[in-house]
Order: C-alpha cells, then structure tokens, then sequence
C-alpha cells in the first residue's frame, strides 16, 4: 500500500529548527531566551491538550458504544424474554448490519487509512516512515466515529488501537497547529514544524490513547515505550507521563458525573475496570507448573493467530484491492455472519437453573450480569448467551470475575473461545477501524478460564485470575510485549498481587511465540510494505561493508548551481536529499560542503530569488525567506517540483544554495562495515548518510546512504547468497501443513 | 575521588568481540549457530542467577536487619516498662554505637567504593564512567554486611541503594565469570567479556536491587530504564523484566516459609508492604488542590534537601579526606548524636491515653505496633516514640496507616518530621553503605501526613494517604523520577486506586524542584568528579564545530609499526585509542586504516609475536592468540605498560598492527557541529570519534575526540566568554541567602 518513506530529518535530531544549521545562520530563531520559555510552555500546553482531547474522546467513545449495544441488547432481550425470538434476530442482525455498512462507507470513500487498527501505521511513523494521510482530520473524523460504529455492530474488533490512533492523529493536528489554508497557525506553534518535536507529541499521543482505552495512564506510557517510540529519552517520559496523568484525571473525573447516573446505560460496563479483587487471590509455588503450561499453550496460540491472521489479511488484500464496493460487501458479509454466530450458538447451549445464592438477580435483567436467560424457561439461564451474546467489554468482566466457578459448562466456554478466535481472525482486514486488543483479551481470557476449569480442584486459583492468566499469556503471544502488558492487565484488574504470576506467564508465551514468528504488528507493517528500520544490525551486516550496497548514480549539486540543472535533476529523480560540492575557484580542491534536501531547493525555486550570475549572496539570502518556508511541512500534499514554473529567462539564471544547506551532514568512509553504519543511522535518526571515500583525491563524496539501503532485502537482493549463510535467524519453522492453508 | 573514565567500547555496540571486525576476521568467534545459541542461553541464566541471588540477599538483608533492629528494640523497651530508663539507653546507644563502628571500620579498611548508596557509581558506570573497585569482590561483601549494621545501628539510612549496588556488582561479578586468577572461569562466560553485554547485564542487576527491596519488580525495572540506564533497548526491557519477576518470585516463595513464623523476629514489618488500601480511599476533583499545594511544598523542600545534603557532603569530603581515623570517628559522632536524639526526643511528647476501640494492644507489645509505651504510665502511651524510637520500615507503616487520624499530635509529627530531615541529611556521607531511599519516604511521609493534620476535616482524604502523598512529593523533589517512583509507591501501597493522585504530586513536586537545582544522584555524582555525559547538547554546542575543541598533540601509528616506538608512545601519552595510518608502499597516499586501543597494544607487546622486517601478516597473525586476549579485562588490576619488559633487539623489530585494528572507526568531518558530533558520541555509545580534515590532501586524521572532549567545564574552559551567552540554563537561582550556608 503506502510506500512514500518520508523519513525522519537528520537536522531535527540536534534543533528544532531544521534550516538553521547552516554556517551563517548558527544563531537559530529560538536564539532568546523569550522563545524558549514558548517553546517549553507550548510543550506541556499540548501535552495537556492532547492529554484532555483524548480523555474525553476516549470518554465519549464509550458512552457511545455502551449506549449504541446497550439499546440494541436491551431490545432484543426484551423481545426474546416474550419469546418473539426471529423479530429479535432481525432487529439485531439488521443494526449490526446498518452499523456495519455505515462503518465500512465512511471508511472506504472518505479515509481508507482508518481502516484496521492504526497502530502499525503510528508505529513506522515513529520509525520515520510517512503513510500519506493517516494523520488528515478526515482520517481523526472517520476512525472516531467508525469505531464507535464497528465496536456497537458486535463485530469482534476492539477500540484499543482506534484509540491509539486517534491519540496520535490529535498530537499531530494540534502540533501542527490546525492549517495554514484556513488562517488557523498560530506563530507559538512554529517550534514544532520539525520531524522531531511532532514524533515526541505522536508518542505522547499513542500513550494517551492505551490509558484512555483501558484507563491504564502506566500501562499506555510503558506501550508507547515498548512498542511505539522507535527512540527514547528520559524527557520524554516524563512529558509522556503527565498526558497520561491528564487522561486518567479526566476519565476519573467524567466517571464521577456517571456514577450519579447521568450516563444512560452507561453502567459497570464502560472503560473496563474489572475488580478480579477477592480475598482469596493467594497463591503458593505450588501453581506455578500449571502457570507455566497455560503460557506455553498461550504461546503457541498466540503465533497460531498470528500466523493465520497474517494468511486472512493476504487473502482480503485481493479482494479489497478491486474496490469500494468490494470492500463494502465484505465487512457486510463478515457482519451478517457474526449476527448468525452470535444468534445461533447459544441455542446449542443447555439450559442451567439459576443458583440459589446468587447475589444478583437471575436471569439477569437488562444488559449486564451473568445470567442471560436467552431462550430458557423462566429459573435458568443460558451461560453461553451470557458470554457470547453480549458485549465484550461484559463478556470480559464475566471471564475474571471471580467465585462463579460453577456458573458455565466446559462446552459454552469452548464454543466461546473457538467463536471469538476465529471471529477476531475475521474481523480485522474488513475496511473500519479495528482493534486487536480487545479481541485478544476475551478470546485469551476464554482460554484460560477452560485451562481453569480442566484444572477443577487441582488449583488453587480461582477460574477468574486463570482467565486473567489467560488473556495475559493469549497477549503475549499475540503482541509480543511484557511489561507494558503486564502493567495493562494489573491496571485493569485492579490488583497487585497478580504481578508476579502475570509477569511469568508474559515471558513464557512471548519466548514460546517469539521462536514461531513476529510481532503482530510487525506482520502488519510488513504487509503494508512499510520499511521499518530495526534496531539492530542483521549478523550479515557485519561482512559487508557501506560501498557494497550503495547503489544507482549519485547527484551532485555545486555550491552555485544553474536553475535549469536544479530543476532538471529535481524532475528526473525522486532522491529526498542532494550533496553540495565546491569547486575550484571556490575551493582549493573539490570538496565537500554538505547535504541540501529536495523540499528546500523546491521552495527556493518557489521564491525566485534567483541570481544573475554566479556569487556568493551570504546571509542576505536569508532576507527573501521566513522560518516558515523552510520549516517541516503540515500533512496536507507536499510541494511537487511540478508545481514549479519558470521562464526561459530563469531557468538560466543561478542560486546560491550555500546559506541553505546543511553543513555538518553526518557521514561514514567507505570502507566502514554496514552493521556499524545501519547503528549511526538508526541510533542518531537520520534519513540520509553521506558516504566518503578512503582514499582522498577522487571525488569527495562516494554515495548517499537512505533507509531503503538498509532494508535486508535491498541487501539480499543484492547478495542473495547471504540468505543462505549460517547467519540465518533462530526460527523454527512452521510445518508444511501450515503452508497449505 | 575517582576520575579514570575507561568508557563504552565503540566495538562492543555492534558485536560481542571486540577485536574481531578487522577486515581479516569479519568470521566472528560467534561465527558458528552453536555459539549463538550458547550466548543467548547464557544470556538468559545469567539474568536468572542475577534475579535468584540479588532476591535471596535483599531477603536476607531484611531478615538480618529485622532480627538485628528487634533484639534491641524488644531489650530496650522491655527494660523500659521495668522502668529502667538510663540501662536502656546505654544498650540502645552502645548498640548502636558498636555497628556503626563495625560498619564504618569495615568500610574504611577494606572498600571505601562501598560507602554511601552506590547509585551514582552505578549509574556513572552505566553512562561509560569506570572508577576503579566499584564491582569488586571486597565491595560487594563490604556494601552487604556494612548496610545490614548501619540500618540495625538506626541511622537514617536506608538499604534500597545499597542493594542496587549489590544487585550491580553481581550482575559484574557473574558476567566476569568468577576470577582468571582462581581458575574460575568458564568457557561460554567469553560472550560477556565486552562493555556491552556487560553493561546490559549491570542494568538487570540495578532493576534487581530496587525489585528486592521494594518487592516492586516493575518499580525496579522502570527505575533502572528511567535513572540508571544511558542506553536503551526493547531487548534490554524484556531481559530486565525477567531479572526482576525471577526476583518476585523469590521473595514471595520466601516469604511465604516466613509467614509461618520461622523467621525469628521478621514479621510484617520485613519487605516494606504497606497496606493503605481501606475502603475509604476515594477522593473527588475537590481533594486536587490541596495535592497541588503538597506538591509544590515537597517539591520546594526536595530541593532545599538536595542544597543541604551538597553542602554537608562538601564539609565531610573535607574530614573524610584526612584518614581513615577522622571517617570513622565521624561516622561515630554521628552514631552517638542520633541515639541521643531517638531515646531523649519522645521525653518532649506528652502521653497520650489509649483508645478505648482500638484493635490493637495498647500499649503495643514486642516491636511493632503504633503505641508504644516508653515513659508512659500504663494505658498511655507515646505517640512520638511510636515513630521515632523504632526501625524505618515501621514507622512507615505506622505513618502510611489509614484510620488512625487521632493518634498523633501535631507536635510528634513535626518533630519527626524535622529529625528525619536533618538526620538523613547528616548521615549519608558517613562511611558506611547508606541509602537515600527509605529516609527521603519516612521524611516525606511525615511531612505528608503533618499537611493532613492541619487540613483536618477540610479533605476528603484520610492522614495515611496524605502521608503516601508526601512521600512521593519529597521522593518527586529529591530523586527527579517520575514514573518508576509512581510504580514503586504503588507497589508499596498495593493501592492502584491511588495512581492519579500520585501521579499528579510527583509531576508537580519534580517541576517545582527542578527549578533550584539537579536530581540528588547527579549532585553526588558531579561531587565525585564522574564525567557524566548528559543525552543532550548544550545550546552554545551549536556554535562550535568538532575542530574548534579537539586539542593536545595527536599520536598515531603506522599500519606497520616498530616495537620501540610503540612502547615509548604508550609511556609517555595516557590516551586509550591511537590512529593508524598506511602510508606509502602500502597505500598511494597517507590513508586512515583504523584505531587501536591502548589495551590491545600492550597484549601485543606482552605476547612477544614481533617480526624482524617490516611485513604483512595477515591473519596468520591470530595463531599466537586467543579471544581471551583480546576480550575485556575483569574488574581487577588493568594491564598497565611499565609492566612490559622487552629487551633491546625485540625494542628494534615490528608489529603489524593491521589485523588487531579496528578498521570501521566511526568519524566525523572536522567542520561537524560539535552538538551533532556529541549526539553521535552519546547515541552511539563511543568511546574515542576520530576527527578528518575537510579539505583531502592533508594528514588523514585531524584529531581525536573523547568523552572529555565533549565535557562543558572543558569547553567552557576553551571558550569562556560561552558561559555569558544567553544560553544559560533556565534555572532559578537561589537567593544569596542561602549561599552564606
């Protein structure tokens, strides 16, 4: 799909003012000491601003969905308590169904990139590479409303990952300060028009999205961390830490106001906290094999999902690439099919009497509660309705909680998991926005809670925290993270003293997953063909050296060049970034002065300020310009070079490109090894790397060094042999059966 | 004190051998699948070993200093319901006095690396900075046995630092793989001989120590990610993760044999876990101002903490610095003038009498418990010594506890408060292992719970949680952490209910103290004289290129080199890396091959493998070698050249340097940015950057940067009139009141 790889500014990495590295302009704009009390105060201003949007988006997202499925399932439970059962199956199938169309109609002709989850897309934005459009207001508009959609049609999608979207969607539109084209900038925002600034607000942005989601401020910061930022500093943290410390206040504050009962259905049910809190979650040693077991097993579902996940993607990419219409068909097709399952499967469920010393009422009346009766007698409920036909927020709180050990049968909790894995599997290519987490979470918590009650009486552990146990290890096999979700899942339960359990289960699934196959969202971003740079250097990296893999031919631009040259190597090559070189009579020898990118030399193109002849101009090239030509474009269409036009006249004349290069390019020798070069690209977040030769006389500058070069399979490519080497990665691979499918 | 600065090997960033990328040997010793699978199962068992001993050692710390603190406090106080005031603190004063002695004597004799908390040390070491002895055997005993007798002497010092640095030497010591001298290493331990692994390594064992001693496995890898680590890695989380639930785990395992009672003295007060959860503990928007208030308050006093504590340390650097005698005799005033100050201050309380309803024993029996009798009459009792005539983690717990709001005096907290305050202060920079932690907590805590006092009724909030709030306010103004902290207290109070709140003082007091001066750790640290590199660059960096700071004569080798000039350069320059040049035959024109540090040419020199006539030897020069020769010294004595003893024809023959050299240096351009060329220093993680000319044509290397280089009093000794620029940090500063102290 999206393969434009705008990358991150090597510039940026140093200042916030990318121009203004150049030799005669050392003294930036943020030069006083007025301006970097703004930019400090503008800071934590949009830290506290995103902090609060998402908050109460998230808020909002909530009492939407706990309202839309709430009218919906009291509806159809009303209808089937005076058993019109096929009028409640058409009122539910057919709201699902409308709320499904609606979804996917807004998502395939309005914004496509809020289709799925948004996660893979944010995380190789904070690797440095640009998706076009998925931080557009259209793209904030159509996934906050999508998912509210989608998540109230029962599909088996999560708001988690629209959540982290829509955080990071809000940090970019609010670093960038609304939009020139309608008056909205505003001078304070100028600090951050840079690659660097806007990636801090995006990662701040993903952390407010997890905490808003689940109202985990820890959990969201320690994702961002783990999963998200692809750099780190301790700053960061912290600012990262105060927009999840404003998300959880305000959630805390908004749930306050519900409490009293102004939210409608609004209930238990919204921003999940389950209180799996009970006195009796001790545990001893003795509990520990089982724990272990359910994380192998975990594990190995986990990349099972992963890997049949990545197989339904592949096979909906051919059917979404021939067209809306096609897109469109196939989100109604899975809605119209979840409705069935959902309405169907409890059927084959026998009915159980109600417990006699049950604290709520049964069956349960409303939409929450334990005890659907579905289409049982009056005095007995249906355990798998209660599970199944519900939403999933309900559906989880009904997995943790805990004494209700006798309340379902091994089938209803077996049919439950087999739905939910093979549903969410489903689910998730459909054009809407979609999340994982959710999914993962119930369908992990069905697993455990099975494992639990195979167990019986030879644990200890109650089925709720074997749920619990459950989801975490369905997680790590699934995301591949640990401490991030393991803060989430004790932020959502609400009890400490799962830790050590929930930490172990963690490290079992995600070293059992790991040895099958990646991260799923890694999987993602590489069917989406994005070119996410890795931290570390492939071992075969170390064999080769910078000159193996540099390719194509290098353009030079000279320190004084001819308009028509510019213009004729701008519209002949897509390079993002040009060496400077002098020459005699400037210069003693050819030599190199630095690295000029494609987006300044298209403004200075833009602006005219063109020379007769060939001279120095110095600063006063600067007086034609403001920082805001220079400055980080918003993400609205970029400069073309077409867009350019100029006279016969001009194109003769000359520029001075000196005052608006960038002097101190980082650069690498030729002969320096690839894996040393890949870390001083990724470490210091560069987009492009100067190559010079060893051996001084020839031309100063031997090749230009982009992400593109570093991917394995540019290299591969380049040296196929490689791929057989020794070096290949510790993978066991999956049988062929697998390969069938 | 200790400035040798043996930092970070640029080597070790991209592999495990060091040597071993030389062009000749890009087949590493790792070369083979079995020696990967080795290194990563070794990786893993070291974690494990890490987190098994550090959680057994911080048990036993506990359970020594419990049994230790208990005998003494069960003998005082029972000689003190038989009235027999003036024996009680003469066994409470000499015992005291005996164990500081103990502790001060061994500290003095035997590891002066052992005193104080080791946190700066660690965390210097993890930035690059080696000062010599900190990882040693002698340490680790010293720092163990040294922090088990300070705490049971009731100074105001805590054991949470020294397990770090407990938990840091394992880690060095397991790594190094026992001693070469002993015979003790093994094989597959050849991995870890490199700064890389090491450090990884040193980072689980800090997350260790904080985990044991908090029982906050996640508070202790988030505070080694957010203090101690200078490097980062999505690898690194997850191992630390593990280190720190293998840690969980054996804390619980052995707690659970001492809930049984087997455990002498150790009761509920062993492993800090204070239970505040009650069920009052929910709190509304109108409870934020008046955490706002404690916030801003703790902060201004964390600072003031971090003023006081500097000065102090200035004027016992001034004692400590004439022998071992003024140490111990400081560490022994000290002694003495705090168990006056415990056994004479609860004589100012007035008793108070015993509440009829309360459900513990009153006046407390045995060691524990909030009423203790002291001087009281019977059915009286002394709130005051309560708190301070007992161990640290009691009056914690005594402090943190809900539901007992009338059971101090507005006095008895405030001269708590003041005593911990000033006692904390005047006791870390005694010779002894002395943590920060646990008295900056009991500090806060009383002053937290004090606010709660005199707001009284006007708060929702009970005095126990006000008490956690002023806590983390100090720990917010002294520390400067703001996530790890917010974990740690959290898991201390098994409150996750508390998070927002907590969150919110931690913001306000770092902010607030941030503005007067720097985190606790980096004061002692500069103290020190540790060249600490900060992640960022100084504003006026900007204005300086990379040639503008490189000095001193510059010494570079020949790729073939001869013995006696080598030795002669290595005796008379103290520098740890040296250019080599190729030169015509072996090159057109004067060429840079590489680096080679100074440690790899006194090997050389030791192994006697020199040639008669100057020639290549290829990689035939590996056959008088092993990787042990080469692979990173242990902690013990380096080589140094004077030990090198060659005789007058081996002073006249060759090396060939080449395939011992480095050949993939990293460089920069000498018109660099110095803030760029710092970047690439710090993110990379190098220890020596090799500066080339601009202009080809001239000598292939301009100069060498080091750590040093990049210091600001070394460039602001080059450059003074820097230091008046606008650029200065935005700090208040204190009124020159305080700087008559």
């Amino acid at each position: 799909m999206a393969t434009e790889t705008n990358n991150t500014d090597e510039e940026s990495q140093t200042q916030t003012q990318p121009l203004l590295e150049s030799h005669q302009h050392r003294q930036s704009l943020r030069g006083s000491l007025t301006n970097i009390y703004q930019y400090t105060f503008m800071k934590w201003v949009l830290c506290f601003l995103i902090g609060l949007t998402v908050g109460l988006i998230g808020f909002a997202d909530n009492l939407a969905v706990e309202n839309l499925a709430g009218v919906k399932f009291v509806i159809t439970s009303n209808m089937m308590l005076e058993d019109r059962y096929l009028m409640a199956f058409l009122v539910f199938a057919v709201s699902n169904f409308v709320l499904t169309l609606f979804a996917a109609v807004i998502t395939a002709f309005f914004a496509t990139e809020a289709a799925g989850s948004g996660i893979p897309e944010v995380k190789a934005y904070l690797n440095g590479v640009d998706a076009p459009g998925i931080f557009s207001i259209r793209t904030l508009f159509v996934k906050i409303i999508g998912s509210i959609a989608a998540v109230s049609a029962s599909l088996q999608v999560g708001k988690a990952g629209p959540l982290v979207h829509t955080g990071a969607c809000i940090a970019a539109l609010l670093g960038q300060g609304g939009s020139k084209k309608y008056g909205l900038t505003w001078r304070w925002l100028r600090f951050f028009k840079n690659d660097r600034d806007r990636r801090d607000l995006i990662t701040c942005g993903s952390a407010a999205g997890i905490a808003s989601a689940f109202r985990a401020p820890i959990g969201g910061l320690l994702f961002s961390l783990e999963e998200m930022a692809s750099w780190w500093r301790s700053a960061l943290v912290w600012r990262a830490f105060f927009t999840t410390a404003i998300v959880a206040l305000v959630l805390r504050a908004l749930i306050d106001v519900c409490l009293s009962g102004k939210c409608g259905l609004f209930g238990t049910g919204g921003l999940i906290m389950f209180d799996v809190t009970s006195e009796d979650s001790a545990y001893h040693l003795s509990d520990v094999p089982y724990v272990l077991v359910l994380g192998v097993i975990g594990g190995i579902l986990g990349s099972l999902y992963n890997f049949l996940l990545e197989k339904v993607l592949r096979v909906y990419n051919l059917i979404n690439e021939r067209g809306a219409a096609y897109k469109i068909i196939l989100a109604c097709s899975i809605s119209i099919f979840t409705s069935c399952l959902l309405f169907g499967l409890p059927w084959l469920a026998t009915c159980l009497p109600c417990p006699q010393d049950s604290s709520e009422p049964c069956p349960s009346i409303g939409r929450s509660g334990n005890f659907k009766k579905f289409q049982c007698r009056p005095g007995y409920y249906n355990d798998l309705a209660s599970l199944i036909f519900n939403t999933n927020d309900d559906a989880i709180r009904n997995l943790f909680s805990a004494n209700t050990d006798s309340e379902s049968q091994y089938s209803s909790v077996l049919i439950f998991f087999a739905t939910c894995f093979c549903l969410s599997i489903l689910s998730y290519g459909i054009v809407a926005p979609a999340g994982l987490f959710v999914p993962v979470i119930v369908t992990g918590a069905s697993y455990g809670r099975f494992v639990g009650m195979l167990l019986g009486s030879n644990s200890n552990l109650n089925h709720g925290l074997f749920a619990v146990l459950g989801a975490a290890s369905f997680l790590g096999g699934t995301m591949r993270m640990t401490v991030s979700l393991c803060v989430i899942l004790l932020e959502l339960t609400n009890n400490l003293l799962l830790l050590p359990l929930i930490m172990v289960v963690l490290l079992i699934s995600k070293t059992v997953a790991d040895a099958f196959n990646g991260n799923v969202y890694d999987l993602i971003m590489k069917l989406k063909g994005f070119p996410y740079l890795k931290g570390h250097a492939e071992p075969y990296m170390r064999q080769l050296t910078v000159a193996d893999v540099v390719t194509g031919p290098l353009q030079v631009f000279h320190g004084i060049e001819k308009v028509s040259n510019i213009v004729y190597v701008l519209k002949t090559t897509r390079h993002h970034g040009f060496p400077i070189i002098d020459e005699p009579p400037l210069s003693e020898s050819p030599v190199l002065y630095g690295l000029i990118l494609r987006a300044h030399l298209i403004t200075l193109l833009k602006r005219r300020a063109f020379l007769p002849t060939p001279m120095l101009t110095g600063t006063d090239a600067f007086k034609h310009f403001t920082a805001w030509d220079f400055a980080k474009k918003g993400w609205g269409n970029p400069d073309e070079i077409d867009d350019v036009d100029l006279t016969e006249e001009q194109m003769e004349m000359f520029l001075d490109l000196h005052p608006f290069t960038n002097a101190s390019p980082y650069t690498v020798v030729e002969s320096m090894s690839l894996a040393k070069a890949l870390i001083l690209f990724r470490e210091v977040g560069l987009r492009h790397l100067l190559v010079i030769p060893k051996v001084s006389g020839r031309t100063p500058v031997a090749g230009i060094l982009t992400r593109h070069d570093f991917m394995p399979e540019h290299i591969l490519g380049l040296y196929p042999l490689m791929v057989r080497s020794k070096w290949k990665r510790l993978r066991v691979q999956l049988p062929r059966l697998l390969k069938l499918f």
